[in-house]
């Protein structure tokens, strides 16, 4: 008999009994499978989700529950606070935010496609407050809707498409907004006649042929045999859990110590090379310290151990972080002034490293060479009182002089400060979740959504806040419409 | 009838016709190709090397012909020089240049074999004169033996193991001294009774269940089927030449222009993957300006575009150019002074993009803000007067003060200047050339080495010259090896 694996589709012909039968299996029952699940049904396909744990949530669960969107001339919610977000300037951010790893078809659908999906998460009840938050937030505290969640207003960005803020929470008080999201949307799978098995880890795919008839799983430490009349929907995440994987595909992230996510270990990916699948981008990633809270942090400067600003301190926050964790040495330096500095959040785990009444001291105290630091800050600062970045082109309001005294520099270790990351690599598939294949042809019956593959946010150093929620929500609903299509 | 792809094993059972029946198949005949067929045959299999073209030679052809060879108290050469190279030594070194994509075990096992290796390739009749060159060399232009071809005497690699130069050229007039090293290699082949056979490109893998049994060619326009009783061994390269593969898997890349190889299309590393192994480290690349030429450039400081320096440039010259890859803008700046300044190779495509009698001026040429390259200069002057660097670690002699004017700026732009490149991802691999899936295990018949695989040079920030040679040559032995023991 042949092995069960992750690595290979176990073959139909040797399937001992069929314990469930239906059109559509979903595996992994976050913000994806969810989405997946709920538009299959919707299409008329019966649909069971198998979740590893005991209950929905995955990592979209732990997250802020913020989507990416805009475009059409703006949600109800960006027009209400003057932006009219065009179709042109949302799909060209998406690309510019995707970077060299950018999947062009899929910013092109989502571009077109982000307000009527908008529109498809309030049918299904998920509430907006419908107000907009200015200034620097990484999520809202209070219950707020709109807020800036990536680098749209910072070079070069802002260059290449016209600047809205895009993040849309839901309408929960605090963070952790993902919890509520995905309780929506398990509510609505469950109201669309979705099956539900929890406790159910899957184990391999079952393939006949070139097609993809089923997948097993464990349940109660037995493997139950589920075929699949129309498609497999691998919703099981990315693979920042799964150190083997990430030494072979994704080694940078060594230097990182915080791997957010629920039990990601890689499984969807595995199965879908295993039957035939294309794993691309995999040494992406996405990081983030929380070094913008409290939000005066944020008019802070960075420099690296040669005390060299490398980045506009005004992108994004995990913008800012990954090009921090591109520095020598391991760790990098917020330099804020005594207008600016308050006590940083425990959580980040952030130290002081010097303190000085002169940047001078503040460079003598961190051991560097006179006319480092302090040459920085003073080419920064002169320039910063003419309202202008000429190095790195940081813009005010986020740009302005650090030059009150006494100063201060903080410590940010990639390994010991709180350097959250999950991996951004996955799966190739089309806009229709389709998984292809090694020549960019579609594998029968199997489908793929969320961070198991390569999607929106494909490039570590583009990434904004909501768009792997988006990339999780819009692209599981493709995948699952497509599915239920057999 | 099953198609015939590079994708998947074509089935034995739909074979039409045996064309060839042999113990071992080669596929490609570069230095890696070479050393698995004599091994193979040296140990008794008959063996049969298909090369696309016309003949020998592939990207090994077009190098210099250099081989990175150390430890067990040195070679001959080095010890004539004075260089008693330790295997912890040169063992640690090899782990350096590895740096997150290293694969210990190979490093481990070619740290103790080098020097019998060495001795292999000379009784092959490879031939060396012996000498040691000193100095800052790509290649040497003479028929010298022994070159500094790495980061040895820089930091941080100088920390981490004694440094000693290990690049082993060819004995040749000139550069180019691969086309040599594969004729010798060839005239072993065959005198060890290798067949040949050119003109015969790879068209897929054949399987018989889990076991590759042979390949399929295409020679004179028609497939031909090759039985293998014992192994095919895949020698054919990187995936430099593939643009579909560098934008799924290296997008970064797409920064240069210049790939170095002969038609290196990944086809080994997609037949590989598609018979059930591992591609690792797919988005590492080499890459090299050749800006320590003349050789007085090499004592020059390199700016990116904010005038800061970004690396000890008396590190290797790809070390510097990859770091250089890496900065913003898609430029560097090479900075001389008139003590240094030669007119630039031709070839390079460097180009003067400012001058001046100061720093000041050259900053202002520019266009750079007051106080950014000329503090950089200001610190690197200062503090090369005493003869240390205690930004990057740069050390004398090549540390030395650029402060005889008039002064240089050369721009070094990465898609318009030479920035040759080659990819160094590919499939997994034990120390004995077996190709592993992705749990690890050995494919039965099916053998790899060379830049289809992931070797020493496994990290482009750490390559050093000659490193690519040594796991062709020596893990090429190891894979025919392996395949002849059936």
């Amino acid at each position: 008999m042949a092995q069960i694996s992750l690595h290979r589709p176990f073959p139909a012909a040797e399937v001992p009994q069929w314990d469930y039968e239906t059109d559509v299996a979903v595996i992994g029952f976050g913000a994806t499978g969810a989405c997946a699940a709920i538009e299959a049904a919707g299409h008329g396909a019966r649909v069971i989700i198998f979740e590893r744990n005991s209950g929905s949530g995955g990592a979209s669960g732990l997250s802020g529950g913020e989507i990416y969107i805009g475009g059409n001339g703006g949600t109800d919610v960006q027009r209400a606070a003057g932006f009219a977000d065009s179709t042109e300037d949302f799909t060209a951010y998406l690309k510019a935010a995707g970077g060299p790893c950018v999947d062009e078809a899929k910013c092109d659908l989502y571009g077109r496609e982000a307000l009527n999906h908008f529109a498809w998460l309030k049918a299904r009840g998920v509430p907006y407050r419908g107000n907009y938050l200015p200034g620097k937030h990484i999520e809202p505290t209070d219950d707020s809707t709109l807020i800036w969640s990536g680098s749209e207003a910072a070079a070069p960005f802002c260059e290449l498409a016209k600047p809205a803020p895009r993040g849309h929470v839901i309408q929960h008080k605090g963070w952790g907004g993902g919890r509520p999201l995905v309780d929506v949307l398990e509510a609505s799978a469950r109201a669309n006649g979705v099956e539900i098995v929890t406790d159910a880890r899957a184990l391999a795919l079952i393939g006949d042929g070139d097609h993809i008839v089923g997948v097993i799983v464990r349940i109660d430490n037995q493997p139950r045999y589920v075929r699949t009349a129309k498609g497999v929907v691998l919703a099981t995440g990315g693979f920042a859990f799964n150190e083997a994987m990430r030494r072979k595909y994704c080694p940078e992230t060594f230097k990182l110590n915080d791997p957010i996510g629920d039990k990601d270990d890689g499984a969807g990916i595995e199965m879908g090379v295993g039957a035939g699948g294309d794993a691309v981008h995999m040494d992406q990633f996405f990081t983030t310290c929380p070094w913008t809270m409290p939000e005066s942090h944020a008019y802070g400067v960075f420099v690296n151990t040669k005390g060299q600003r490398f980045i506009n301190e005004d992108c994004y926050h995990g913008r800012v972080s990954r090009c921090s964790v591109d520095q020598p040495d391991g760790k990098v330096y917020l330099l804020l002034d005594n207008a600016h500095f308050v006590q940083p959040m425990d959580f980040a785990r952030m130290s002081i490293a010097a303190t000085g009444d002169s940047w001078e001291e503040v460079e003598g105290e961190l051991e560097l060479p006179n006319g480092t630091l302090s040459a920085t800050m003073e080419v920064y600062n002169r320039h910063a009182r003419e309202g202008r970045d000429p190095l790195f082109d940081k813009r005010p309001p986020i740009l302005t002089p650090l030059d009150q005294g006494p100063f201060v520099a903080l410590e940010m270790n990639f390994f010991s400060s709180y350097f959250s990351f999950f991996t951004l690599g996955g799966l190739r598939t089309s806009t229709d979740g389709e998984v292809l294949d090694r020549t960019g042809a579609a594998i029968p019956g199997l489908f793929a959504a969320g961070r198991c593959t390569s999607g929106l946010p494909a490039w570590g150093h583009g990434y904004s806040s909501g768009l792997s929620l988006a990339d999780c929500t819009f692209f599981g609903r493709q995948a699952g419409r497509k599915a239920a299509a057999g």
